[in-house]
């Protein structure tokens, strides 16, 4: 039976030969993720099978990345108990503050997801090792529990979107005007357990940057998962990451798809997610006047050095709006030794904007950097939400590092072609 | 009728050529100091005395640093408050989170705090300025809203304790040893209400950096206020940071002290104030062995560039110890720039520490970096009281950045001789 790129990896890691779109099966897992928040609810569900190890010392990892540098006494309790756990079980991968970075963007610069990987995490947006050629999704705590435990994980075999992408973007567009695109085209909702599969000549003029970005984001479309076909500079970024074997899985020529569509790079525009939904997008073209009082540049989505760059290159030079909040989160510090080589963050200090140790801070209403009532901020995150950045009457625009330097520049949404 | 240095101030301020300790003074102010956290509160004081504007818009300082960037809603909102009034108010030196710092490390950099001055601030470690010559002391948010409104504070003229300061400190000695022996020596109330007023030949061996350190911990010994006599150092401070004008006052020679002090520099050991009073102190040779957790580095205490180089000394091509966290938190923006164009940003992130934005973070247990229960830190800020940076079963050992970063280092307290 032909299968998709994401089927033909489950099939390996489940020990068949075929299988086919809702089947259910039992697979092996590469790789079990955890963070501050979802670990200590999965310790306790480890606890309850009964089990004194964790079923392979190397394929657990823990980051805690939440509510740190701990934000409070609640926070530094859930980071103490997920401490001891990974202490106790001699869990290898345990990343601890300054160590460390946000897990999406550690994970693969630690060499821990490479192309064929099936790797489960406590976190919605483990669907960003995809831009790797690994099936990676995000589960609840129990899950991370049992995967702890057993090394094994069951899914219901997903269909698939085939995302053909072709041309080459404009300047100032990125990674992440692409996926906002693809959300505003086919809806929060418009992958609904699906796997969004990106193919196609266009996909060599995507750097690993934008296709994490792009991976990180399927989530927003209600993907199971987002997966790239594995290409040179796949390759290049595994070896150069990580000495573990990896395996390229490709779509059978003939795999059923849901959908196809068509993506032309070229015709893509820097776009903005108005609130309070990542599908709400209107091109820069189309945003109108919208006062900021708050930017945010980072996340597992957008904090990686192309991102930092990308925000360096508007600011250079430049000054944040004085009424403007600019927080910049470098997402590893890995990503943060090498801004600081490249003199991006001297430009971001000097430019005024606020620069963070690796955490996720503000994206999901964490801390540093928290919306009062009837703010609103330009983020680079992954979700613009209720409430997501702190006030129920707050507004979260989501967007590109370029474009929200720009608005931190002006003081509203703008285009870095205009600043 | 002789005067202490403070006196002298005071008496200038107060338009009367002679006052004595008790006497019931009123002074013109030359800055009226708050933060996020206690400006609001003054804002409501300010407003039930009812006038519409501030007395000077040059005069009124405010620094968002505690619970920036913003924690949660709650800090969010308070920082909105003060931002709203400040705008409202023109106040001219509100600094925004990315054109600031920590307070009291602020203030004299901007050049808003030079000798003679008289300063009051919503904030207990006002007293920092003193290394420049100038009166200032720390009030509640009630004294800080009249302050706004009027110009003018009421005071019972203090009493002082007379340091004199002689020799050279010995290599690993710094300001915060000092102080901290101090404390140690007189109690946590030893200068109740007193002025600590420190001259001799010694002081020129003594940074800025290490006056300010000293400076800022006299409410630590519960003095009204700390200060320096005026020396080359100082006036070379000053100048590089202001353009204001500025007087030097000195002791009368006959001025009566409660008590004279000397302080030989070459005579003090590095020093650990053990929980939970900063008078608890022992030198580094007779800590014993304290296991800890977290080291933080920072503060308006101890996160100037003196500081930061320090810590960098001890940490350069060495690795922090893999269960502790060490959390550093250069004082200003301009700090941080400095930092990071000396290379020591680098050294701190190859060392595995966390390096974070300006803000008071842990020192008051606020955020980033909070202990759980049953943990311990080494930290360079001011107090160790019970539950100070987290929870009330955690402690807290103030060093200096020296010791804190040889701490980090060996995970336990630990002199920069041993590593």
């Amino acid at each position: 039976m032909a299968m998709t790129m994401t089927q033909k990896i489950l099939a390996a890691h489940a020990g068949l030969d075929s299988i086919k779109a809702g089947q259910l099966i039992e697979v092996n897992l590469d790789l079990v993720l955890g963070n501050d928040i979802t670990t200590p609810v999965a310790i306790n569900e480890f606890n309850r099978i009964g089990v004194d190890k964790v079923f392979h010392k190397e394929k657990v990892a823990i980051v805690p990345d939440h509510f740190t540098p701990n934000k409070d006494i609640k926070s530094a309790e859930q980071c103490k108990c997920t401490r001891e756990f990974a202490y106790k079980m001699g869990i290898k991968n345990y990343f601890e503050i300054g160590q460390m970075g946000i897990e999406h963007a550690l994970i693969p610069e630690k060499g821990l997801a490479v192309a064929g990987d099936v790797i489960i995490g406590a976190d919605s947006h483990t669907c960003t090792y995809g831009a790797l050629g690994a099936f990676s999704t995000g589960i609840g705590s129990t899950d991370m529990g049992a995967g702890m435990a057993t090394g094994k994980a069951w899914f219901k075999v997903p269909e698939a979107i085939k995302f053909v992408v072709t041309g080459k973007m404009q300047p100032w567009v990125s990674g992440k005007d692409i996926i906002l695109h693809i959300i505003g085209m086919i809806g929060v909702d418009g992958a609904r357990y699906q796997s969004m599969e990106f193919v196609g000549e266009g996909i060599k003029n995507l750097s690993m940057d934008d296709r994490f970005t792009i991976a990180n984001m399927a989530i927003e479309a209600g993907a199971k998962n987002g997966i790239f076909q594995v290409d040179e500079k796949t390759v290049e970024y595994i070896k150069e990451h990580s000495d573990r074997e990896y395996t390229v899985y490709e779509a059978d020529a003939d795999a059923e798809y849901t959908r196809v569509i068509e993506i032309d790079l070229s015709t893509i525009r820097p776009t903005v997610a108005f609130p309070h939904l990542p599908e709400n997008t209107r091109t820069i073209d189309e945003v109108g006047e919208v006062i900021i009082d708050q930017v945010v540049i980072g996340s597992c989505t957008n904090g990686r050095i192309d991102d930092l760059r990308a925000a360096a290159k508007v600011l250079k030079g430049k000054k944040v709006n004085p009424r403007i909040r600019a927080i910049i989160f470098p997402a590893t510090q890995k990503i943060y030794l090498q801004a600081i080589r490249e003199g991006l963050i001297e430009i971001f200090i000097e430019a005024g904007a606020v620069v963070s140790t690796p955490t996720c801070g503000p994206c999901l209403g964490g801390h540093m950097g928290i919306l009062a009532k009837g703010e609103r901020a330009v983020a680079t995150t992954n979700r613009n939400f209720v409430g997501r950045m702190g006030h129920t009457e707050s507004e979260v625009y989501l967007a590109s590092p370029a474009v929200a330097a720009a608005s931190a520049i002006t003081g509203k949404i703008s285009s870095p072609e205009e600043v």
